[in-house]
């Protein structure tokens, strides 16, 4: 009899009482003039057994939520929890979205989305035979499963963790893209560079806490393409030296933005004005600048934080 | 770092999907320019042990609700699961509003203070030397405690299950206000009516699920005055013919808004607007009139529901 639908959604991880998320979801639904509200439930790491997820999922459930977007260290965990999954969660084996649909939830993933919409807007006609992949944990996995839907032929993944590594081969060998994966290329990461079209950061380094660059940057060409997914800050070290050796470059802005305008999306079946969410992520970004600090609020500590 | 509040309020009980007090919520919060959400968690029979609800509960402050209204059957029950409550709670027993500040659970009863509010507005200067109380369910206590804090002197209590009514008056006397209860007036009814100044049908008689009157409109004189607490639909056949006889009478109206207009208060620490609450109340009520029936949303079936 209300007339008018309400959504509530909301963030589960650990860690992310800084996100950005809960901001850029409530801005667009009030430009669309939807009642909206996203909420934050970060766990502590004492209490986050699979048996207390699913109590959270079913209370969630019952208490009218609409969706849950999924964040470290939960994504995996959650997978068996959904009473469906869409076809790449089912290969990937993690998801980022929970929708709840009239008591029934479903897992997406709108980090492969986002990441693979990104790409292609922020770096179009990007070669892909050979990619080299910088991390291989939630968020590497996600940008891999992107770019083998994007047709990459060679995917070389560099991680110290070699179980990471092959769970990220196991999982694309699941997946309907036929791509090579490497874990350990000849001649090294620098012979692997001399023949690659483009590399991708899904490491933690370049963000405040985690300072540096994920490679040498000597070994950037002018004709690699660099793409980052870490988006605090927006210009890393290691796109900064890439845009100085004259890369083309893809900052983490457009997974950020695209995997929360796909989880909107899929909350309230609306299409998302995207342009203005990422103005608003600009915006947001730039309020947290180093140079304004937020001592209560401390940068995300896991890599998968990131993208949100 | 957001900047901008956000508010997640919840109705908590049962048979309440038909409940106007979401919208009336959500409207509120939106001629503030506030990003609030108000959810319907309607519990089935068969699980609502106090286990449960206390689940639900921290599932809620968990979850990012900032506040809950509760409603029948939870109205007792849930009292010993919040960790503070207002003296009103404590004395009468039972409580309709959950306060969530830093995870901390604080009980209200805006039954109490908004029956009292719309006694004090609709029936100004109403003698209460000695008034009859019609139902000692939930809405009859709430009604009975906001009498007591208006100074009502002797209340006749009326209900034809002695332990509520024995019940009703053990809750009264652990209130700070001296009221004479009677429960089985010398003479009877008819007798205790002659004496009267005024008289509140606290049952669900007059509800289209409930017809007729809850006493002989015989009995009715000009100067007794008459209020309801039912307000589907908002003219019972009780206070039509109280209308007819000269009394005079309070809708079921100012006790649904006051309620309402309190818990929101409470919620965002924010002041109503407690005119435009009515005029959008009765916008919702004149929706779902009789001539226009939702065959999805069934009556509901209890007195407290009423209230809500």
């Amino acid at each position: 009899m209300n007339g008018r639908r309400s959504y509530v959604a909301g963030l589960l991880g650990q860690g992310i009482k800084s996100s950005l998320t809960p901001e850029m979801h409530e801005r667009e639904a009030a430009r669309q003039g939807l009642r909206y509200v996203y909420t934050i439930v970060d766990l502590d790491e004492s209490r986050s057994d699979d048996q207390r997820l699913a109590d959270l999922l079913a209370a969630a459930v019952e208490l009218g939520f609409d969706g849950l977007n999924v964040t470290h260290p939960f994504k995996q965990a959650m997978v068996p929890l959904v009473d469906l999954v869409a076809a790449d969660v089912d290969a990937i084996g993690a998801l980022n979205t929970v929708l709840v649909d009239h008591g029934v939830t479903t897992g997406h993933n709108t980090d492969v989305t986002g990441f693979g919409r990104a790409f292609a807007e922020g770096l179009p006609g990007a070669a892909l035979d050979e990619v080299i992949l910088l991390g291989a944990g939630g968020a590497g996995t996600a940008v891999a499963h992107a770019l083998a839907r994007h047709g990459v032929r060679r995917l070389v993944v560099i991680d110290p963790d070699g179980d990471r590594a092959d769970r990220l081969r196991h999982t694309l060998a699941r997946g309907t893209s036929p791509v090579e994966i490497v874990t350990d290329p000849d001649g090294g990461l620098t012979a692997a560079i001399s023949t690659a079209n483009g590399l991708v950061n899904a490491t933690p380094v370049g963000m405040a806490a985690h300072p540096g660059t994920p490679l040498p940057v000597d070994l950037l060409r002018a004709d690699l393409w660099v793409a980052d997914i870490v988006y605090r800050p927006l210009l890393t070290e290691f796109l900064r030296a890439a845009d100085e050796r004259g890369c083309r470059t893809l900052t983490g802005a457009g997974m950020a933005v695209h995997q929360a305008a796909d989880a909107f999306e899929l909350i309230t079946g609306r299409v998302a004005d995207r342009a203005a969410m990422f103005r608003d992520f600009d915006e947001l970004v730039a309020a947290e600048a180093p140079d304004a600090p937020t001592p209560n609020a401390p940068p995300p500590q896991h890599p998968e934080e990131r993208i949100h």
